[in-house]
């Protein structure tokens, strides 16, 4: 893997059997490599294509992605990454990071669908974030719910703009704009961009971990 | 006036003689005229311009607006407009809005710079707005505050997107579509549109008043 | 329900037993939930779905909409709105803003492509209006309707931008600056946001009909 | 000049001598030369040009433009153009639409600041351009003149968006999208193109002349 | 129809009964109906709907359209309109504005795909269109052909910017944004708005024949 | 200060004494204030201001920023925070990272303009920040440099878009997009916005430098 | 063909017995014709079509193209082309534009996937592009390897952004964007325009051959 | 110099002591230095400066540039650049573009104003470009000159987009996006790049030479 991160191939517009090779290929040099926006169909493929000896298919079917690895789970890393989402349609690219978080050895807590019922409902969900070391916080429409985190909790947040409104905006760009004006301090990945948050959120953490470790 | 809104006029781009001579003919059909976003120079020329009898110039230098009147307080209509800003540099269009709502004979009540503090901040304001018939709320840069307040109040919000950001979606922009994709019950005006905002709602504040009489 | 205004599902994107899920999920809590853009396929699994005691599924083929309420009609609040469209393009969005307005126990009229015929077809139309405390004014293509509108009622009008067009500006924007760049006094929700429309109208005719009432 | 559009120099942009010596060097092979959006410094500059023998110097100020002919009036075409606008904003870029149309020979009538005012007030101004063959209406902010004006009238209409709103849109776009998205039959220029629309209505105008005089 | 123009029907979007439902209203008030847009399902259901006395459907199927009339050819109006593609890619669109002009009585002479081989083969095209009252330019991508033809005939030209492109600018926006930057006098529709440029052609061509008649 | 985080003051746009009475403000409850975007004028003021006992002006001239403080330096939070530069256009956004930075009790590491001369250049750069706990990169134009940075270091990367290109993209929209759609692993800011990314890197640091002493 | 540049027939959107016919009306002409974007349908009818005698049908799979030819290979011209893509979804475009570099008689040489995984896996790739005469670089998401390549390069380089992202700016707005900002010498085609890429090499490869035969 | 490309600094935003500071530290490694959109408060600092021995200030005024050489003029390269303007107002940024190519030893043959005036005018200008390596092609507004260029010679044509129009498009981006959409092979360079511009066509035409030295 690059510099910690695990390797990963995007799904969407490869052909079956080009994406199994692929898969296979990156197999060769690496312990695991996550394949996400997974189709049905090259979901097919993937089961039954002949996995180097060792190697195991797992399919995360909420994150739509599938990871191909040799041994899990991954070797701690002592990291703790949170994820929490604002609304349900979020949650596919929550969780997404997620498990990017959980393949680069990081213990993930997640809350999903925080945002939307009043911050009353969020305080408790916020509570068992505390001891995390970074947040992934996905939202789509507004996208307000990263900064209202970011306000309130000391660990990094980064926002994670989730492409499910309609209108003017709504294929992400009001959530990515709103958070980059947002007036609290946090940071953004592109629209729907799950794995890069996950995997920024657990490079921190690894960090962390290290740091305590020393 | 036009179905109860005041006339008003845009100085922006009038020369400051257009600027008087269009003001005194609104005046000779209109007991009041609005001039917003006013520059030092116009404000000179109007200052010196030979008002008819009984008129009389009132500037509202915080809302770079003015106001020719014949009498005022304008007839008290009993309708009651809250007027929120986010931030101080918000200030100058909920100004707007609060000269407009009064020059249709509503009382005011403001509170600015309650949107960046933190939300424990909020809820005096919001208190003070409580029998409030109409809530007008101005934001810029990422825009959240009219959507939290429409989530804890039960008057109607109109939002009111201003351009005081930088970078992306920094002149409004953010703001206006994170309004308009809010989870919320609320609705917009353009980009430092406060006439509009401040006449909506007075609009609504005089119906509720008319009722409350019947 | 959220300060009076029903609860709301986005059917859209969502697994049709995910969909009846959420749908019964709020109904533990809530006498009614409104489901928005419902496919037929999600449709089918609401007809097939286990409702709670009392519970009945109401189907609004033209909004594209379901209701599943304990009871109806909800409680008469006394509030009146009017829906406009302008064509019949436009019909299925403000079919939405009225099935909302009548979860929220308000009367309504409807008066739909009145817009194309020319300005004479539209005064019988407005006339039918005058009693109402809140209108909703759909509109696609140029979207001018809601402003002609505005400057000939005296009640509030909320523009509601409509994706019935093409070429530039087609998906509704054209729609949407039109109505925000307005010289009429009016307000304006996001794109084929009838349910937002149809809300906020409520909450000002249920506001009117509370204070007729005191 | 090219198939009997007049010369036309863009003054914006260019040094006041470079401007005077591309309008002579116009005036060699033509008859008149068109000057548009002309800054006090340049017309300073073409007022002291050593303009050739026979020609003069016609300074349209409310049009920014300045026309540079030998022999004025032009020779009659016969056509007839009207010039309408919407607001007091737009005259500038009307009137450049009409200098444009008189200097290809046409017969002029100019209405103005007819759109806001309510559809009452539009009625006389039409009646004054019953006879015109061709139209040219100029409109900013919401840019919905044109579309009225092509609906009730016979004449082809020439939709002109000016840049004089705020906000989203404010910078004709809105006003250039209602019009392309116009449900009248109508046609467009770009925005503040008064050149172009006076000189296409003229056109117009001129071929209706010469069929006239068949 | 209004004002000399054809009724027309966009049928993108609607059911095909609602389809032949709106367009059998429009029957009777009308001599004739022009459906655009129209695709197979919608077509099936045309030609099977009971068509009032003496009403005939005619399919114009490389204009995806079709024509329900009361008798057909129209009453000649003795204008001429021109119809130009630039591309093979712009002929449905540019078949659409020839289908309306003759619906309007107009006599039509067409010259497609003339625009992509050099300006060599332009030339006797344009000689064709020499007595033509008005000229439609459909071009797509870069949208040239219009201005160059406007460089070169008397005629009026009305530019017709269509979807044929792909990349940046590709959905008709590079075609209208030159067709509006064109240092030509011609005018401009909406990308793909065939209806819109024929009728206006029409119009003109009506007006022409008329003056002739005088 | 806001969950460390320290107060500061976006003074575009402000009046020089509301600047300074806003600075004053935040002082009574603050050890610091930030001031950014300073013109010179402000800063004049600023130099005039009655400071509180203890408080003393420091002018960061390259970061167009001033601080406000009672005793500096800042109490050493044991973070390192590296800031490059890819150009020297890029300073100033740059500079208001790094003194943010320090505000928060960073060690800071600066190596600027190290973007353009070629990869062989940026070696030893990059090992001068071989022991930072957090980078922020700034880069305008096509915005590379943070990329580059991302794939070659284990520390977590803040991109910082800058506005100092022309033409299309020019802006910081290029460098904001390029680094969103980045194939390495990183996060971004708003453009311009050195503030949050020099608070979110300290931040970063910051918990480092706790989790080292643990 | 047009001085030097293949017929070339964008298949996308073109009913499959249309594009047959038009690509054998250009085969009266030219002895070649490029027919780029194929679909499998369309691909079907090309191989049922009857071809001139001596014409023969190559498909090009991974470029999604054909070529129907009089005489393959080409003559040779002795430009070498070397055509370059940052990652494997890039492919199917660099290879139109290898496609049509070997039409006109170029010899090339292709480096796929070699922007991902870091620069020192480039050096190599690099090194067997010595001696062409011109470049083709593909790339989309970021769009970072052209400018990498021209700043290694001494031969000209041809930036060819691909659709290949997603979220914003993932059409090939950021690649588009980022090239058109490089601050290494190189030039752009549009979005996906593999065939101009790939013309446009082999017209300067030509001419270097050219320029050695004399 | 960088890959035998001239440096360059753009002046534009630099105080005119750093410009000065910049530019003769750039000397010492390189025998010329070219400075872009030089101001006049720039230029005199630069005037003012103490140049390196055998170093020279050479002011291009049209071009809004200057160059510092030791040794002007360069040796030649045997590389012939033609540069083309459409309009008057366009040739600043095509000076740019021809003094880049003369620092890199081209001769160059410039035709400027030929785009506006018909394309029997432009037949001359080609002519004298028949012997040229590679061109550039400047024109604003819709940017049509390139394509036809591009369309009638041999030699490789880089598209200048220039930002001289107004309303829709008229920074440039009518033009650039017509260049991406020509029909013609042809490439693209940023709007107003002229030094871009300049520096490919040198870097072509010097290949060309060498190739006729081999
Ligand atoms: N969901 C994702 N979002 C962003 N990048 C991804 C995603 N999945 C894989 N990648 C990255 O995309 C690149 C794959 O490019 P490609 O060669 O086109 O498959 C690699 O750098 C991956 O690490
Ligand atoms: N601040 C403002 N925001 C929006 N509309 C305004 C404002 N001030 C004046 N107006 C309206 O702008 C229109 C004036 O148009 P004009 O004739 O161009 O001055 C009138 O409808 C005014 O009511
Ligand atoms: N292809 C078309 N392009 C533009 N307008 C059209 C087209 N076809 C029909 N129309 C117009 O669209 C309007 C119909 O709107 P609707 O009521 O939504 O069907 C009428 O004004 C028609 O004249
Ligand atoms: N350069 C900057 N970039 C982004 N945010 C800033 C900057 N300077 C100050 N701020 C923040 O902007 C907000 C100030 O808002 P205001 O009340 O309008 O001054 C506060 O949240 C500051 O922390
Ligand atoms: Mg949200
Ligand atoms: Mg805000
Ligand atoms: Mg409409
Ligand atoms: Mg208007
Ligand atoms: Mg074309
Ligand atoms: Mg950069
Ligand atoms: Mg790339
Ligand atoms: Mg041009």
């Amino acid at each position: 893997d690059r510099i910690g991160v695990p390797e990963a191939i995007l799904a969407e517009g490869k052909g079956p059997s080009d994406l199994v090779a692929i898969a296979l290929s990156f197999l060769e040099a690496s312990r695991a490599v996550l394949i996400t926006r997974v189709s049905p169909d090259q979901l097919a493929a993937l089961r039954e294509a002949p996995l180097p000896a060792g190697a195991e298919l797992r399919v995360e079917a909420r994150a739509k992605a599938a990871v191909i690895s040799k041994g899990w789970p991954p070797e701690p890393s002592g990291g703790k990454v949170g994820v929490l989402s604002a609304g349900t349609a979020d949650i596919p690219v929550a969780e997404e990071a997620r498990v990017t978080a959980e393949m680069m050895g990081c213990k993930t807590a997640v809350e999903y669908d925080v945002g939307v019922a009043g911050i009353h409902r969020l305080f408790p969900s916020l509570e068992k974030m505390h001891d995390m070391d970074a947040l992934v916080v996905a939202a789509g429409r507004e996208g307000t719910l990263p900064a209202v985190v970011a306000g309130l909790m000391e660990a990094p947040v980064v926002g994670l703009p989730v492409s499910t409104g309609y209108g003017a905006g709504g294929g992400g760009e009001a959530a990515l704009l709103s958070m980059l004006q947002s007036c609290s301090v946090m940071v953004v990945v592109n629209i729907d961009a799950g794995f890069v948050a996950g995997a920024f959120a657990a490079k921190i953490a690894k960090m962390a971990a290290k740091c305590r470790n020393m």
